[in-house]
């Protein structure tokens, strides 16, 4: 702590404050821990517990206020955030919500992330406490504000996010070693797990992937323990961090052999792929890439009506969480701007419960992309 | 999937139907993972990404209903839920309310878990909309009685905990083959971690620790690269899962050796831990484990005055969550009743900045409590 210097908050504050003059928001108040930490350098995984809220308070000229369980205030002071103010949580009656009035209450025009991928990380009741000792003072949603400013990542984010991708790769790079005919998903899940943490990811949060005859069901599901068999196709998609960023791609791998539709469909994802690479740049939209990916797919492995992109979208945002926005969905126009990290992630349906799904993350350049995870293979890899 | 057979889940339905039903609750809105595990079985990896909200609706004389994306709806098929409504997520205008509309318009006061540990995991500005369209509806905070039902486990739940605090503990027993005097904290998680998995955990999301001479400094910081001394008390404390249910708890090693304050505190915090055992059987209060443990830690460490148990409580609800209610702290009258399962997590303050903390996990029996985890030794282990 912190793992960036001062410099950079100090930086991220700027332009929040410019977004915060132009928006009219007087403050804003973050309970959330990927826009607290963005602010702040504050890194715990005791956001784990959902028994303490953290809260931050932006005055629109200020410095931010850490409000935050007093467990937690040693560790605020080493970040750049001088004004910490804390109380003993749990707390029988009032778990910040007066610190929080007398923060807030100089300011009418309070932002609050309320829309797209936000939640509210304090009890409602407790919200509607404070509106209730805030009558003169109005929410009004933030994230469009929050949202776009953290879209676009710094060269020390993409250094992270691009080392955390590298470690992953090397993890990938071990495949031949770590997966084998017979072995369950649950074990391959477990080796693949222990290589990260050996190459040098910090955290796994994520590894969900599938396995089945020439493709997978779903990439939900926990693992199970059904043995891999010849001919089936296992894909495990991370989400590792290092330093608080993730990366997010997967890999698919034959087991034994590899039947022709599978080929083919791996082979039309590879490419589809290159497509929004090649879309990829300053001014495109989100939806563009969407487009791109979505036009391969259907000249190959068209899908019933209405249901293009099955996994619901083709990439997005990447970060400080496994997903960020924007979306790449037909109807995000988000443009891209150089410094924007995303995941290109097309996926195609070749039978009923047989899919594959690619991804790849990359960041925008002033030119076009660079990709920031090692290339996969063209043709499917045969263990 | 699903992790239990259905009559588990008919009879937490049963009980949560005779609760809302004491509660005059019509139907119950959920949007949270654990909550939503706990009715359906519903375990993914997914929740991870802020990008889709996922919902459950419990009438008051029906099943529960599931209005989540469509990339979860097969999963969601495996379990016992049979109504399940779904939508394309992330959608450009409508993420889930209408379809919540539809089905919660019927019902007009509608429980939300609204209080103590509570979060509402959609976007504020899609519960208005909610609220909107539901205009003969109240929505009334259900924490409480969902609280109270998770506290106290079955038999399936305790087994379940029972196991991994199992796999903790093999993973501990390991100590002296993967902590040394000169490794870093970094690199002893790290060895940690991998032990865990190794020892049959399927996920590690909360390692924490310190370790300092003759003490630590707090206990939700990131490890650094600080190589371990002779004289550090090193103390790791983990949250690792097996099937969705956690164990948490830690343990403490000298390196090389260890001054007399240091087996002093860790004598005075096994001491507590055994009056904390002792004093835990149905009937007491969660407020009484604090007084026993915390009458042991005064009489030797006497706290600065107000600032007794200085992580702000000693112990915790465990279960689905790292932390769950009721809270170990002397304003928490909770009576304990056989089935809950808790930890015990006493701690001290040597000096400033040198403190120390000892944590188990039992469960409340008929006759007073039985240990999860295997009993941390009576003496400072030195490594």
């Amino acid at each position: 702590m912190p793992d960036f210097p001062t410099a950079e908050f100090e930086r991220r504050l700027a332009n929040l404050h410019a977004g915060m003059a132009e928006e009219g928001l007087q403050a804003l108040l973050l309970t959330t821990e990927a826009e607290i930490r963005w602010l702040t350098g504050f890194r715990t995984l005791f956001w784990q517990s959902p028994a303490r809220p953290w809260f931050l308070v932006v005055p629109a000229e200020a410095a931010p206020i850490a409000i935050i369980p007093s467990i937690g205030a040693e560790l605020m002071a080493q970040t750049w955030v001088q004004d910490i103010r804390s109380w003993s949580a749990p707390h029988p009656d009032d778990d910040g919500v007066s610190l929080l009035v007398e923060a807030l209450a100089p300011f009418k025009r309070i932002g609050l992330p309320m829309g797209r991928e936000a939640s509210l990380r304090m009890p409602l009741s407790d919200f509607q406490r404070l509106q209730t000792g805030l009558p003169d003072s109005r929410f009004v949603c933030a994230s469009t504000l929050l949202n776009g400013l953290r879209q676009v990542k710094s060269p020390l984010e993409i250094e992270a996010i691009e080392a955390m991708c590298r470690i992953a790769g090397r993890a990938f790079d071990r495949a031949p070693d770590l997966f084998s005919q017979g072995q369950s998903l649950e074990q391959a899940f477990r080796a693949f797990k222990i290589a990260l943490l050996e190459e040098g990811a910090e955290e796994v949060p994520y590894l969900v992937g599938g396995a089945g005859q020439g493709g997978y069901g779903d990439v939900i599901s926990p693992p199970g323990d059904t043995p891999l068999r010849a001919g089936d196709v296992l894909m495990l998609d991370t989400g590792a961090t290092r330093r608080g960023y993730f990366c997010d791609f997967d890999r698919n791998f034959a087991i034994s052999r590899a039947d022709e539709r599978a080929k083919a469909g791996y082979r039309c994802l590879w490419n589809a792929t290159e497509a929004g690479l090649a879309a990829a740049k300053p001014g495109a939209a989100m939806a563009d890439l969407f487009t791109a990916m979505n036009a391969v797919i259907e000249a190959e492995f068209p899908s019933p009506p209405g249901q293009a992109g099955s996994v619901g979208r083709m990439g997005h945002g990447l970060g400080m969480q496994l997903t960020e926005t924007p979306s790449i969905v037909a109807w995000d126009t988000t443009p891209l701007v150089a410094g924007m990290v995303i995941t290109l992630e097309p996926s195609l349906t070749m039978a009923p419960g047989c899919m594959m799904v690619h991804e790849e993350n990359l960041v925008i350049t002033d030119a076009g992309c660079r990709l920031l995870t090692p290339r996969a293979a063209p043709k499917l890899p045969i263990l």
